[in-house]
């Protein structure tokens, strides 16, 4: 290990509160607060009209602050989907977490019972070893986990696949003092991408037939569901009104990624629609071709999975330029089909980019940048980015 | 921002120097050390038997622990592709740093500018806007910058397109006291993953050519250009024996991802071929269903840019298993076809992965467990992780 300078040289913060927005160093990622909080009212009073409870995804922004704001609404907690994740935000006050995924291995149970001395925390199971493996882990730990059965409704991942086996997985962990069967975990993570407003609706529909399919067997023999989550940002208008669905945990709806904003949303003042929240400030850093600029952000300040990243000018997605490729850290820009060069930004100049996937995205950055109007406002350390373990 | 605890939880280390390697919590990046010594040794041997320079690119690794073993080797310094990104190995006592990019902004000049009291620094311009932008800059630090024109051989990014305006940006940058014109930079990123060796050979000496007129178009003008870098871990066989090229700045080398070592090699003694050193600890974290297991590590453990990662067996590719989906947090693992489910390892089973792209998967980790046979040997911090400004 390098020997530590005794006055280390400091990364410079990517922004100052006060400061004009366009003075934010670049590539850095920036919250817009008043499209934030509409979105957040927005899910939040969807799920008061439904007398069912928001328990939103904190992996999709890693960060407390964010997590404080969506508790102070009325969410009854939040989901995390790695113990390791949990930690910043049990540090700084959320008192109930759901571990929305099955945990591998003795030491992240261990880690998950130690944890839960500071919060009220749930999991998930689609095996009978890792029941076990909990129950071990909490009687060392002299402590208390809910459990919750993973029911596979359609996504193909994880999740028991009848409902013989959920029901065998919730009799066993009600066999053990220390755990608390709570009921099942019903997502279906594809459906959400699904691009037809009717197209979602329908694979609601399906998933939430097989989750009440579910419900009802394990009622049926006498083990209540006292929740039943699921949900995601493209599917929970649906979920919200299937009767079916205790709790949701959607993610995306705080920032709005260029995927979920390519999915259809109905007409009529009953649409649940979400606006892009979330960009990357950059700056046009070569103009030496005439073909093209390039930006300073690429593979490294976004993710790429889900595709490249919208150009974002006057509000809305940019008729007139595209971002084409990404290099580790470079972006090419040019004009779209039917424009001329004339449309590229100059050297210099800023670039809002409204990112493809926000979940890996957000997992780039230590730091969000809060703007409200034209000036920042604050920076939010996202604490559990990285926190994948 | 959420008041921070007293004694707030910590984040618990991957691993413990000395555990076995088996016991690593995953996911987690983890370096072959054997492996990994061997492919330095590799590459700095090859340099030195050509007379040229090694000048490794760090934006691969962003590790001030691999830097050293570099320049401990006999590396000249290294390349950063970010102004942010070359303070950690500044602090880490790196005194010779090339930043292989245009920088955009007086606040970036200016940055640079002021760790030029640290360490030799040098930087790149395709634009006259730039060289005036670095002399403001270096002259209100006190100190002095070298500087080499981009020139664009192909890649189509960044760098001058003629020697015309090569010329002009080189004689801008000598009419500057605390500037000096130190040559050209000549990268060709996209010919590195030409599969065919041929195919890469004969790009190779396209761009090698290219170069060449440059250089003799400055030196005819009386601009001396002293250094000539470019080359990539695809590319620097040729490279090397280019005659064109007074330094090389491969970064891939290192670790080889999935991407480089699907490039073919040439057969016989002189074959310049790096071994996989890079691997992503994980674990089978659900076998709920009968034709899949699920893996802990998806896109916030790996890039995927240039495809998904190998599953590594015995010391190779897999001839049975394939990685054949990312989510976030989750990998979909399937029995390759002619593969019955039998091949499938079981619930609690550790894989290893060779990531598909080594740079923005680095970019996710703070931290890089080296292992030395079967044992950790220690944790390097990975401390230049998200520094892309």
């Amino acid at each position: 290990m390098p020997t530590p300078d005794a006055n280390p040289l400091a990364i410079p913060a990517p922004a100052r509160p006060g400061q004009p927005r366009d003075q934010i160093d670049t590539p850095s990622l920036v919250l817009d607060m008043a499209v934030f909080e509409r979105n957040l009212d927005r899910m939040q009073a969807a799920a008061r009209a439904a007398g069912v409870a928001l328990r939103p995804h904190a992996k999709a922004h890693k960060c407390p602050d964010i997590a404080l704001a969506q508790t102070a609404r009325g969410a009854v907690g939040i989901c995390c989907q790695k113990v390791t994740e949990a930690i910043p935000f049990i540090n700084a006050g959320i008192t109930d977490i759901h571990i929305s995924n099955e945990v591998a291995g003795a030491g992240k149970a261990a880690l998950l019972a130690s944890l839960a001395r500071h919060a009220r925390l749930s999991v998930c199971v689609d095996a009978a070893e890792q029941v076990e493996e909990l129950a071990r882990a909490v009687g060392h730990a002299d402590t208390r986990l809910d459990v919750l059965v993973e029911v596979d409704i359609g996504q193909q991942r994880c999740g028991v696949t009848d409902t013989g086996a959920a029901l065998c997985l919730a009799e066993q962990i009600t066999r053990h003092d220390r755990l608390s069967f709570r009921g099942l975990q019903a997502y279906h993570g594809g459906m959400q991408h699904l691009r037809g407003h009717a197209a979602r609706r329908d694979a609601a529909a399906q998933a939430a037939a097989r989750t009440a399919g579910y419900v009802a067997a394990l009622e049926a023999a006498g083990m209540h569901c006292a929740v039943v989550t699921g949900g995601g940002t493209g599917s929970v208008e649906f979920d919200l009104r299937s009767g079916v669905y205790t709790e949701i945990q959607p993610g995306s709806y705080v920032f709005m990624d260029a995927d979920y904003g390519s999915n259809e949303t109905a007409g009529g003042p009953a649409a649940m629609r979400f606006e892009h929240a979330l960009f990357i400030a950059t700056t046009v850093m070569s103009t030496a071709s005439a073909s093209r600029v390039v930006l300073d952000a690429g593979l490294k300040s976004m993710a790429v999975d889900s595709g490249l990243p919208w150009i974002w000018q006057d509000g809305k997605r940019s008729a007139t330029l595209g971002y084409m490729a990404a290099n580790d850290e470079h972006g090419i820009v040019q004009p779209l089909p039917g424009n001329s060069r004339s449309v590229l930004p100059p050297l210099g100049a800023g670039v809002l980019l409204v990112p493809g996937h926000c979940d890996p995205t957000l997992n780039l950055y230590d730091t969000l940048v809060t703007v409200r109007g034209e000036a920042v406002e604050a920076l939010w350390p996202i604490l559990a980015r990285g926190l994948s373990r």
